[in-house]
């Protein structure tokens, strides 16, 4: 039977699960005697391997980028508008790497994994980490690959984060950092959401502080309300309204019981929340949550970004959203002003759409023409 | 010992209660046979009874706006930076009348009363209630003071929306209508914060369905993620920032446990909601929000507001705070335009202030110079 993905998909992928048996000291101090990362590639690396883009997903994502994985998929990768032949990050051109990060719940070594001094799931034990640690674990899964230096190190939101702190940590080995609807810190009001999810799931008697496999539960409940936090602040109030205005879900009141939905809106969130509790794993969550408040670019340099900055040898493409009030306009100008007071190359576009922080992942002609024209003027040979 | 209250403040007040018991039907089509109110006034009733306030409490207050309930109490009234001797409800001038809402837990009849048919509480069997159910319980009790016109009902929020309820269901009972931080109806975005919260306290196990009286029980940990929720977005992300910056609780990451408090924001965070726990009742929280979700002013006159407003015979006072973005000033300026179109005699105030929707209740020069000048102007005999 013939599989019809769509032309401008790169079609059928498939994980690869690479191991790493060095032991490796996150910033908390604690060691990983071992761990595996769960990667998808797109394209093909040249024979200089100098048309490596590196792909960093943001607190909920995943290596699945692009692609199918079967033809029964109903959807593809969650970036899939922007990675695939002819799109921004052009599998034509590029060759992509995807991973699903260290902690993560998707493959990669992470709370869920047994952890192998103990033969246990690790569970709430499993070492707090920092954005750096996934930079450093990218690096080592670069040397893997024997990419020696990154054409581009490309993600949005908590992605990037991690773009940026590759341009830091690893400055010779990356000629672009593409950091899109992100910022250099969270605002307090930003912690404070996360916070509070992170509150909803410890609320929740089936999280036994982070110790459910052992316990046989789950901490669904939590996780969902964590989720619907999250979701509503990553639309607008703008596309929330059009979306489901104020519809009532029956037509009229049904004033019944406090279970009852009776909004529209009230009937997706908890679909969001459901759906996401089935697939993601708390810890995980709880984890991201963490790295994202603590990330703060410019912490160990005087609180100075643009001294932070220059250190940076690679350009940069800046990108945000008019609607995004989780990482608003102003902090993506911050980025850009900090990398103008360095004195390094950065293109930036502010983009006008109305779907708030998911704009990034969503299909909008200015975003793909602007990052696709920054993508396209990357050099590989 | 002599009591020393603050000069410009109305001093040592005391609740009451009154007791209605005549069958009184809700907009659910239920009917409650009896219902309590506690009420506190503050300053003279005139010989023509022209001179009434009626404060209108948002979600989370009650009857105790202003004044002090014994010379041991740190803080005073919620209300009390403008109720009181020379304030904007000048109680030299106005006799202020303040009650805790039908279905709340301060006193008044609620999910947390006995109900007198069946000898328990009533729990998450107390009827809905919609917001035209305070205002006719309110008018119940006009009638039982002997006021048969409000010089004006006044409300912040959800008790702007009484106010403006009251225009419509009794026009010839009050001269005044004043609408502060408030709305003709929530956004998808308010709903949905809402729905979040009360997710997370029938997430509680200790829950019950709303019948944890029976249960000996109390969803403290649920109604304490609700109150975080709702708490972040009554202040501005700016004013979070200002408070709290990220400030690290220790000066530096600890990166400990998920349960240690990393930074000010979320140990202020926690703080908030275990107090809101430990006083609010989590039915009561559920059938407030509720109500504010189903309040939409002119959804039974063709959903056009002009043609709501037309039915009121009263001046407009409209006040709203520059960033309130749970009700921002667009909110405020649709009920302006509203009552224009119904040529309505309408004053606007928008207020610059950095506090968000708390805004308020809190100390603001132009806030008090504005509302002070239109109530000053209120003629009451």
């Amino acid at each position: 039977m013939t599989q019809a993905f769509p032309a401008d998909s790169i079609g059928l992928v498939a994980p690869q699960t690479y191991s790493f048996t060095e032991p490796f000291t996150l910033a908390c101090g604690r060691t990983l005697e071992q761990f595996d990362l769960v990667v998808e590639t797109y394209g093909e690396l040249n024979a200089d391997k100098s048309n490596a883009v590196l792909i960093c997903h943001a607190l909920s994502g995943d290596h699945h980028a692009a692609g199918y994985h079967s033809s029964e998929d109903r959807k593809p990768g969650w970036w899939n508008g922007y990675i695939g032949p002819g799109k921004p990050i052009d599998t034509d051109k590029f060759f992509v790497v995807s991973l699903n990060n260290l902690g993560g719940c998707s493959g990669s070594t992470g709370p869920g994994s047994v952890n192998p001094e103990t033969g246990k799931v690790w569970g709430a034990d499993f070492p707090k980490l920092r954005v750096r640690d996934w930079v450093h674990s990218q690096a080592r899964l670069a040397d893997r690959l024997g990419i020696s230096q990154w054409a581009a190190v490309v993600g949005g939101s908590l992605g990037g984060m991690q773009a940026m702190r590759w341009a830091l940590e690893y400055p010779s080995r990356l000629r672009h950092c593409v950091v899109i609807a992100s910022a250099m810190k969270l605002s307090a009001q930003n912690i404070a959401f996360n916070e509070t999810a992170r509150q909803a799931i410890m609320a929740d008697p089936e999280f036994h502080g982070g110790d459910y496999f052992n316990h046989h539960t789950y901490p669904k409940s939590g996780l969902a309300v964590a989720r619907m936090i999250g979701h509503i602040t990553y639309l607008s109030d703008h596309v929330m309204g059009e979306k489901f205005g104020r519809e009532l879900r029956s037509g009229s009141f049904t004033q019944g019981l406090d279970e009852a939905v009776e909004f529209q809106v009230e009937s997706y969130l908890r679909y969001q929340g459901d759906t996401f509790s089935d697939r993601f794993d708390a810890n995980t969550y709880m984890l991201m949550t963490r790295a994202l408040d603590y990330f703060d670019l410019a912490r160990e340099y005087n609180d100075d970004p643009a001294t932070a900055f220059r250190r940076a040898q690679c350009d940069f493409y800046v990108a945000s959203f008019t609607t995004d009030w989780r990482f608003p306009v102003e902090r993506s100008r911050e980025i850009v002003d900090a990398l103008i007071a360095a004195q390094k190359n950065v293109s930036y576009t502010e983009i006008e759409s109305p779907y708030g922080h998911d704009a990034f992942l969503l299909p909008n002609e200015h975003y793909r023409a602007a990052f696709g024209r920054y993508m396209a003027g990357i050099i590989t040979e």
